[in-house]
Order: C-alpha cells, then sequence, then structure tokens
C-alpha cells in the first residue's frame, strides 16, 4: 500500500518518489521539469502534469517535497533553520500549502549559517537525512555549487558551498579558455590540473594566474589543446579541495561523497590524488531523506 | 615632419599615432575595430579604412604594430622574445610585412616566459618600453586579463597574467551571481570585498567558495542586493593581490598601474587597502613604447 509522494525538485531536474511502508520507492519519475525550465511557471499545474496519475490513484495520502522549489525562485519560499540544524527538526518545520483539489503539499526548509561565512542550502539538508544512517562525518556533494557539510550527532553542524562547478561552465563556456576546448577525456591532464590547483604554491600562484595558464600552456606548445578541458576541470576542483583543507578538511576524514556518477567519479580521484580515502554513496540519498523526514514529520500512519 | 605611424591593435580597440621628431604624438586615431570586431577580418582593408589619409599623406614613413594583432588570431603571428627580455632586443626582430602599395608594415614580437609558469603577452611588452623611463620594479597593467610585470635592467624578467576581468565578466554576466548585480557604485562593499579576499583564512575560506558568499548574503539580509556588483569586483582585486603577493610582491614594492582610468582607480584602491603605495603612469605608454621599439629598430631616420 502506497504511503507517501516524495518530489525533489531543483533547477533544472523534478524528480518524484511514490513510497511503500518504507524508505525505498516503489515507483519513480524523472524529467526536466526543473524550476527555471520555463519564465512563470505555473508549479501546481507542472505538478499534475508530472504527476497526475499518482495523485488520482492515491488521493489521500501526504505530499513532501524539497530543493530549489522551496526557494524566493520556486513555488513557496520556505525558512532556513540554522546551524547547527538537527535532522530531527527539520521534521518540525515544514510548510504546508493547500492545492486546489483540498490537499496539501508540505514543503521542507532550507539550512542556513552565518559564521564563520554567510550560507544557505535548499536540498542538501534532505540528501543529509538520507545519509544520514551512515553516520558521516563530512559529506561532499558535487554539483553547480558543490557543499561540503559537516555531520555531528544527526545535525548539520557546518557547511561550505563552493562555485567550482558553475565557475567552470563560465569559463569553459564564455571566456577565450573555451576557445581551445573539445570534451575530450584525458585522465593525465586532469590529475595534473588537480596537483597544480592543490600543491600551488608560490612558484605556481594561485587559480587567477593558473586559469591563465591553461590558455598559455597550449600556444606555447607545452600542452596539447584536447587536454584543457580536463586540465582546467582538474585545476578547479584540486583548488575546491585545497580551500577546504584551508577550512579544517584533515588527512584521516574519509569523506562520503555522493551525487551523479560523472561528478561522483570526478570528485572521488581527484580527492585521491590528494590523499583522501573517499567512500561513495548511493545517488538517491534524496528520496530516502524525503521519507525521513515525513516520518519525523509525522505524515505517514505509524 | 611626420616620422612615423605607430598602431596598438587589440582584441577590442584599434588605436594609432603619428609622431613627429619625437615619441610625443601630434596626432591620434581611436576606434573599435579590433581584431574581433569580425569573422574573418581583411586587416589591410581595415588599416587603410582607420588610416588611410595618412598612408596618402606621407607615403613613405615607416610603420610599426604591436597588440593582439600579433597574434594567431591576428593579422601575422610573430615570434615570441624569452624572458629575461630586453626592450633593446624588441627593437632586433620585428616582423615586416609588404602591404600592396609596397611599404612595410613591421609587427613587434611577443613576450613569453616558460619558467616557473607558462606565460604570454602581446602589447604589455610595447607599453613596458613605453614605461621604461619611470624605471619600474613591477608594472601592473588592469584589463580582461590583468598582467603583473617584473622589470631589471631595461628587462622583462617574468611577470604573472590573472583572469580577474574576464573572470567577472563571466561571473556577473553568465553565473547565478549576475542576478543579483546592478551596476551600483558601492565603495564600502567594495572594500569589504577587497578585505575579504586579501586575507582570507582558514576562517573565510577562499575564493570559491567566498564567491558563493556574495549570493548566500543578500539572500540572508547580510548584504543589500546593490552591493554585490562592487562587493564581487573587490573580492577578486583582493584575491589577485594576495596571489600576487604569494608570488613575491613585497610590501615595500611601489607598484606602477598603468591603463584605462575607470580599471586603474579600482587597482590603486585595491591595492591602498591590501597596504601597498602605489604610482599611476600616463595612459598612453603604448605609444611611447611604439616610438621607442621603432627607434630600437632603426626605422627612424637618425
Amino acid at each position: 500500500m502506497s504511503s507517501l509522494i516524495g518530489i525533489d525538485w531543483g533547477t533544472t531536474t523534478f524528480r518524484a518518489y511514490l513510497y511503500d511502508q518504507s524508505s525505498t520507492y516503489v515507483d519513480r519519475i524523472s524529467s526536466a521539469a526543473g524550476i527555471m525550465q520555463e519564465l512563470h511557471p505555473d508549479f501546481e499545474n507542472i505538478l499534475y502534469d508530472q504527476i497526475g496519475s499518482w495523485l488520482t490513484r492515491y488521493p489521500s495520502i501526504p505530499i513532501i517535497a524539497s530543493g530549489m522549489i522551496t526557494s524566493r525562485q520556486g513555488w513557496v519560499e520556505t525558512p532556513y533553520l540554522a546551524c547547527p540544524a538537527s535532522l530531527e527538526n527539520l521534521g518540525k518545520i515544514l510548510t504546508a500549502f493547500r492545492l486546489h483539489d483540498g490537499r496539501d503539499i508540505h514543503f521542507v526548509a532550507g539550512v542556513s549559517q552565518q559564521h564563520p561565512t554567510a550560507n544557505i542550502m535548499r536540498g542538501e539538508e534532505t540528501q543529509m537525512a538520507g545519509l544520514a544512517s551512515r553516520k558521516p562525518t563530512l559529506a561532499v556533494l558535487p554539483g553547480t555549487h558543490s557543499k561540503w557539510i559537516w555531520m555531528a550527532d544527526e545535525c548539520i553542524s557546518r557547511f561550505t558551498t563552493f562555485i567550482t562547478g558553475e565557475l567552470f561552465t563560465a569559463l569553459t563556456e564564455r571566456t577565450i579558455l573555451g576557445r581551445l576546448i573539445t570534451d575530450q577525456k584525458d585522465p593525465t591532464s586532469f590529475r595534473l590540473g588537480v596537483e597544480e590547483g592543490y600543491y600551488s604554491s608560490s612558484r605556481t600562484g594561485g587559480i587567477l594566474s593558473q586559469l591563465f595558464g591553461a590558455r598559455a600552456k597550449p600556444i606555447l606548445g607545452l600542452m596539447q589543446p584536447d587536454a584543457v578541458y580536463d586540465y582546467i576541470s582538474g585545476l578547479l576542483l584540486g583548488t575546491e579541495v585545497k580551500e577546504a583543507v584551508e577550512l579544517g578538511v584533515e588527512a584521516q576524514i574519509r569523506p562520503l561523497v555522493c551525487g551523479s556518477s560523472a561528478l561522483v567519479t570526478r570528485y572521488q580521484k581527484a580527492l585521491q590524488i590528494c590523499g583522501f580515502k573517499v567512500s561513495v554513496a548511493e545517488q538517491d540519498s534524496a528520496s530516502t531523506g524525503l521519507y525521513r523526514i515525513a516520518v519525523e514529520a509525522g505524515l505517514l500512519a505509524r
């Protein structure tokens, strides 16, 4: 018997899960109907377009949603839970919104941090709820804005967001560096980039000058033009790991990496090149997390 | 009596100078006919369009040109002079190209560096020839790709290129940060950005996470959305100065800043916030440099 619909609604993707009596979903819908797909989206209509058949078939089961759908650009802006943010408390402050058919959709809160630096997340808190059973000390969630999240006693204690993914896209699509780029897999230049980013020093300079090196090297015949894409990718990831280490990530920490497989592979390799042992999590942490938060919230009949 | 035509031909601008018997020009033409203006430019036609009247009036005076016009995307690709590159030697390796009317245009070489990091310049070597009389130890030339150039005994001894300007454009025009941006002058947030970039530490994180802070702060009400543009500008400039210091720029060095007035003002402020005393050079260093290199090359009747 189905018990819950969970929705992971992000900037570029829409994912819905139908659960039985456990956190393992029995059906799943995934599409490109992210919140940025349309200029002025009618989110309720999109919801019915995407999962109308479930809504009709199960008229009374609860719905829970998280991700960028809860942001200012989304459907219903939910509050932020301040760090340290317990996963239990995430279940206590859902924001309910009544649909036209009279049923509620329950939106998860984001998590914010003011110290040591201002930071926000929407969606990743749900992933952390899904990963909690693995009791990670540090989770790394790669993406457009990759997040490194410290956990203690089922609390998000602090986190850092790196703009790496978005910067990579902007650099390769919108700058002079992109002219040299082909998307060819080159593990050697990826490794070189990670090493130069991670072990950057007074000899090699920092990321702002290293990025120009990615232009100068092929022009001087020191690097194949084909290698630039992976070199820049490595350079940015090596720099991200270096910055994380400067923020207190120590060598004996074993980060738990969770995300889409291509990105996880890149992050896993980069972390290993920098001397870390890495654990990799299943991709569906958001679906597990949605179920977990619904349970904490008492949305499910016990 | 006119003695020389000098051309500073860059990516986005074309500037030509007509000289009398000294390095101070007597006439000047400036336009947006940079090398990237057209897809397959006919450079000789553009040259006649821009300065045809001079060419007709002075059929026998020499022409010298430098800048991105000498690159692979330009008209005639010239060699690179390796560091340490003396300004005297720049005059010795011009590349001559014969125009249809039988006269030559002389292209200046670029300067390259392989150690400690790969680097190239085209155009800035001419600016340095123009600035040489001020005997700078270190010149800072802001721009899309800003250059910090060390001089010793009329030689370019080494240099670093920071992709700061291009990164700023990519970030503000092409990423989620741009959504919050208005181009309002806000000296306070510029200063804050410079300080956070320059004094970044294990507490504040590096540039990859600080850039996301520029998104999180206004969302959390910690910064006015209007302030983000200048904050990011400051953050990048503070980071550039920090990286330059890590590369060996010491506090007692007095950098000579040279470029367009708006950028020079920003760099001057940023350097001062970071504790540097700064000298500012006249903008027309390229025109002086073109004349100087032509003299070294023996293009001018003595």
